[in-house]
């Protein structure tokens, strides 16, 4: 069984990912690529690193002739996608990697990106695409809501002991390391080899960061009652990878039983024993997150780490995990790549 | 005027910042540098970027005649310069890197350290080496015991802060990212290029790491009461830097208005304009510290984060900066060297 | 069909590489798993980015049963192979990725490695194992002998011309930027974080390099007279990836030709267009080799730059193509795996 | 004494060099700061790392009065030096750290620069800025042409040799591998942490890069004919640093001897004992070139390798060399910064 798919966005860096992973796929195939400012290059001038595949020409979107498109990956910048997904054909399956539909509520929505949504009907008919937790919904969806990087590594780490009540709601500190290919492709002065190789510093602090909406989206209604938490992202020199520390109050041996027995069947979380820590590397090109959970000599305090691959997990390998669940493949299909390392 | 100047433990990463400041340091001489390993070797051998400079020969300690030496840099591993001091003789003044005379307590060096004190007698004459708040006893002191890099970095940051009681004791995250040099010289698996270059992981979390001592001691005695604070070191692949993400409870702009009025007349500590965040890359090869302050959309916290560069105001520009007091110097003398960027 | 594998010296890096490549392999089967100084570990102790695999623990290589493994990969220091093999069963074939038995000659072994080899016998039978060009030899051996990495790197670039005389045999100079996980994963202190992180330097320079054994057997045999090549790798700050840059004298555009009809129907060897230059991040975590051909303005010279991954192409990917051919299997199964980019 | 200086083109690395360098410089002073498209903005705002410097405001260029200037910096992109100079003040001298002036043949500059000079009759008085090697016409000029950092650094390792006839004219071969500053900080998508960071490739292959101007100039004046050298620089993943891997046919004791008599009374160049080779870590932030020589086993090669931090020695650094030299300073002040490592 082969499913076509298009994949719209392809160059910039999670379109590339996409592609990486559906060319091992068993069974998707590209049918299209598209790539407004690029359509009409092939995609080894874009990407040298995909020279040995036999792909599609990047075209402009309006030239891909969907009929025979059974899913869509859109990888387009935020906010492209709302109008997007209204002109496709209905038979066609949208798992979208941006923003555009991940808050359900249009105030929301309008609060964290400036701007009134102009698709609301369809926002409210998508499913938020963290696999773990939406699995069924996600089977029967026509469209999928891809989560932010860092929105997926936290809630990896949190969701299990919001919904058991196993920690202090009101006082949740989460710290990020990411990677560079978090701000993807685009020419900014401060992403430059030169400005980032020897540099960490923070950055959308003070809770300015979009990514803020999900989580209130999303530990509030697990919560049953509003969630805030407190959420800094740092920027560091690795190209991928992202790394949530994650201050907690609760009983951490608690916490750790509680993960441990959530992800217990989860082929892709893993639960390091008491008290070893993560490490992006371990995790680095695959579509794993690990998760560590240690104590403090304060009593009552415990550190949950997670630590995911920003562009496999934490975005294109989970589009094709939302994928594989949409189309009735196995949910694992293509996703089994071992990290790289070192 | 110049004063004489002996380091010992040459061949390890901050004696060879020591050589680097004190080349182009005004009234500092090397007289005599020890490394018990490469004795007989030159420090060009041992660190090819001073080869342009005429140095003496790295010697064992006990070759050294100490007669004409005005101060002693010991940058020896943990545990060796107790014995050592004891040895010295009195008109000999030392600065000590190691951690051997930071803790005052016999009692918290024995937790601590594993080992009892050798030298508890001298123990108690020890200044803690924090320049900025341990000044005048620093300019009378005959040992001074150079901070932790963690130590300075967090302390600029809360020192103010509790002396003047605006943030909540009992509440006080410190998220540190290290640069790799803070592991030294030595030959460990993880320190290797390949172990450590693409990966970020978190160590001695759960509050093992020795700086605590530091921190219980400090922020105690500031506090007149028992502090402890949550503190968690993250390994970054930078070679130099120090990065202290610190979570409070207080008033964000009252925070900043004080950290503004402490730091006002110090020549290497920084503070930014509220809101902005400093990087590990704005004071590499230098001996200042930045300090910035934001808000979060959560009411009462404030993030305050500072950084330097480990080997350099963490450690061996500390060193000199203490040692030019002791000697009657000016305390900048030959540490006014810009940040090297990118 | 599933044949049974054992990996002797699986806690170095080549290691830990065939094991990457063999779990998602469709028909090799890990089996047994050695590691003397590890012995007793899992290896996601080891190496923590393996711990989703289901594997066997380290043991010592006396404790595996030979009697069901079909292939033995023999990823041991230098020298440890030769007995080895001896000692194993005459029906257990191996590929062997260290240098023991890539040199024909005994005096060109003792010559470059300081010892004489200790099963002579055993190395007249030995393939030389750079799968293109040794094809059908290797799909009969019992003992493979997987290539050097940098011996592997230039040879792609060379082989065709010097086998259709389109160059100067005696004026090739190579200049590789090798990348560091080719040290491996000894403790060595040139090959900490610190030291790598910012520095570019030549080693084994003027032509000391054990490779140099087997260019000159490879080359000479080739051409039919001696040839001996310049050759200088230099340490960059990259984990994997060599970049091999050969100047040559010879027709640019007929070794473009050249090249390009020599690898057309070779999976993994890709020619880029004329003029371009491939880098080592395209194909980091691939069995793919990219090359690239330019001339200069100097008439009669010519440049051919040559990058695969040290650890896949140049090591543990070559042996499992190797092992691939030996065992009757597709030469590319389980070697498909795109690139990681960024 | 005290030389008031003008830094036009502030706002780019070699203008943030210059500032470093300036700063803890005995006797120049910076009385202007130009960034056309940043006038207005503090120095502080552009380059956090200068923070604690108290610098006089960005302004655009025709809001400075040149009346109290001693000397201006250019470090201005290429082609703006030209006309700019014309209209400064007679009295006021100038480096040039951009490539307007470094050919002194109108034809050669139409050639490589693809425009004709507007200037010609400046251009036939200006200094090449190689101190080492034009220092008596330095003395004097009122223009010095700073050289390309490619070109310094191949014209260290070679000059000596060419102008003795140590080595074949028709058969050098420079191999440079070059850290990512020199690219500056305009925007340019393959100049993203993303993309560098893990990825070394060659760029300008084949005799395209414009600094091959200087050396055709240059050889062949020292040589009294035409010499063309071929020469390849590569990306690879430092900030700072270029090495040049100079392949050369000649007698490596005879070359090495010739380039330590020729450098034994330059205080910045340093010439290794035989058979050692630098590297870029160990000049890093300093002034100091080191050059290392090794013979080959193929009798008649030397490999010549020269390294130099670009931002440094490459271009400021050499700058403030210069303008000591016109300005009557010793030419060392303010530039004998030790080499910052790790």
């Amino acid at each position: 069984m082969t499913c076509n798919t298009a994949i719209l966005g392809a160059s910039g860096y999670t379109g590339a990912e996409l592609v990486r992973l559906i060319a091992t796929h068993p069974h998707l195939r590209i049918a299209a690529l598209s790539a407004d400012r690029k359509a009409g290059q092939q995609m080894a001038d874009v990407f040298p690193h995909l020279r040995h595949l036999d792909l599609p020409k990047l075209v402009k979107m309006e030239e891909i002739d969907f009929s025979g498109i059974d899913l869509v990956f859109a990888a387009l910048p935020h906010g492209l996608s709302q109008a997007l997904v209204c002109d496709l054909p209905q038979a066609v399956k949208v798992v979208d990697l941006g923003a555009d539909f991940r808050l359900r509520d249009p105030a929301a929505y309008e609060k964290w990106y400036g701007a009134a949504h102009v698709a609301t009907a369809l926002q409210q008919t998508a499913v938020y695409g963290l696999t773990e937790f939406y699995r069924d919904d996600i089977k029967s969806a026509r469209l999928v809501a891809g989560t932010g990087c860092n929105a997926a590594t936290v809630q990896f780490a949190l969701r299990p002991l919001i919904a058991e009540q196993l920690i202090d709601l009101d006082d949740i500190i989460c710290d990020l390391k990411n990677g560079i290919s978090g701000a993807g492709r685009s020419l900014k002065e401060n992403m430059l080899f030169t400005e980032r190789s020897s540099d960490v510093l923070g950055y959308a602090q003070g809770g300015k960061h979009r990514h803020l909406g999900e989580f209130d989206q999303e530990f509030s209604a697990l919560a049953g009652r509003p969630v805030e938490i407190q959420f800094t992202p740092h920027l560091v020199p690795i190209s991928r990878g992202i790394l949530a520390s994650c201050y907690l109050r609760g009983d951490a041996q608690a916490i750790h039983a509680a993960l441990t027995a959530a992800y217990a069947d989860e082929p892709f979380i893993h639960v390091l024993p008491f008290g070893q820590c993560p490490g992006t590397g371990h995790v680095m090109g695959s579509n794993f997150c690990h998760i560590g959970v240690t104590s403090d000599r304060i009593s009552g305090r415990a550190l949950v780490v997670a630590t995911l691959d920003n562009l496999c997990k934490g975005s294109s390998g989970q589009a094709v995990q939302n994928a594989n669940l949409m189309l009735g493949l196995n949910e694992t299909d293509g996703l089994m790549l071992v990290p790289v390392f070192p």
